[in-house]
């Protein structure tokens, strides 16, 4: 096995300590999550921080970088404290990736893209058309992460939307069924595929 | 596509929005993580919340239930302040999976299953062998989310190990090579399949 110690962490490239940094934490969620202006403009950025919290209440969290892109959703979420939370499905990869490229703040990556939104329910925000999982979600709190400097925002889940190919009788989403992606690093996409699901561990 | 409405998530039965929640933000990352008694027993649980926090540091972050399993973590980690991640292969989820049974604190996993562990580079705390990636942390943090009372643990990389097969010449880890695997809600392993890497996105 290759080993890496606190030198050699310390004294690698910029591009190289990204890459395998990013990568060694394992698969990450792709999630596009949507935010609108004041100007009502619908912005739409890739996610791979979008972690599960708790179901009772449902909650989800994810990570801001103010200091960097997407700075834009931070800003909307504050406006409309809604945004809503898309899974990335296989024929959305090229897109999906296409949102991390830094617009202007008028700019909506709908136009730029080959995304398409669509509005339910009367939310004022809208979801990704044809991604497989929607999700409705209100602001709830934030953290500072001072150690560095980085946002983990908290979302109530308030609305789901989901094919129903992928929903099974006891609540569980088989995720292989929407062809929901995973992340690998910063710029890889993989399709993953059941293994098996195992029952409740006891001692 | 179903729709679940706020009432309908809040009318929903325990496991079925266990299942439903756990599920719908995506694929999850799989981690063992092990940390050390005062009595010297290496303890290692399963873990799906681990996640990137930043490259420079280079941070990890998972979240703690501390009022359910497994809470043996939390105390050895402020104990020992150091702790190891251990991404889980193909051939170790059946063992993986087994760490999330309620063991007694004085019992450690590593004798109720067949995953085994290894000591490296004078590091007080073990890895779990044959894992194709290990990360030494040192305990950096932690936040209280008050949303649902659960525990932000904030861990810095001291130390990577790495199988050779799986680091590409940029830094980036392509966890296929190694049969890394994700979860899928609770209980659910999955297999991914690299599609493929993206380049840098510009407007």
């Amino acid at each position: 096995m290759h080993h890496f110690n606190k030198v050699d962490i310390d004294k690698m490239s910029k591009i190289y300590r990204l890459n395998l940094i990013n990568s060694i934490t394992g698969y990450k969620s792709a999630n596009l999550i949507v935010t609108k202006t004041n100007e009502k403009i619908n912005n739409v950025a890739v996610f791979s921080s979008v972690i599960h919290l708790g179901s009772n209440p449902p909650l989800i969290g994810f990570i801001l970088r103010p200091t960097s892109v997407p700075r834009h959703t931070y800003k909307n979420i504050h406006n409309y404290r809604y945004f809503t939370l898309n899974q990335i499905c296989e024929s959305q990869i090229k897109s999906a990736h296409q949102t991390s490229a830094k617009y202007p703040e008028n700019i909506s990556e709908f136009s730029k893209t080959n995304l398409e939104y669509e509005f339910k329910s009367q939310l004022e925000v809208p979801f990704v058309k044809y991604s497989p999982i929607q999700i409705g979600c209100s602001y709830q709190n934030e953290y500072h992460i001072k150690e560095n400097d980085t946002i983990l925002i908290i979302g109530k889940i308030e609305s789901i939307f989901i094919n129903k190919s992928l929903l099974l009788d006891d609540g569980w989403v088989k995720l292989e069924n929407g062809k929901v992606v995973a992340i690998n690093g910063l710029d890889g996409y993989a399709l993953p595929k059941l293994i098996e699901r195992l029952s409740y561990a006891r001692p």
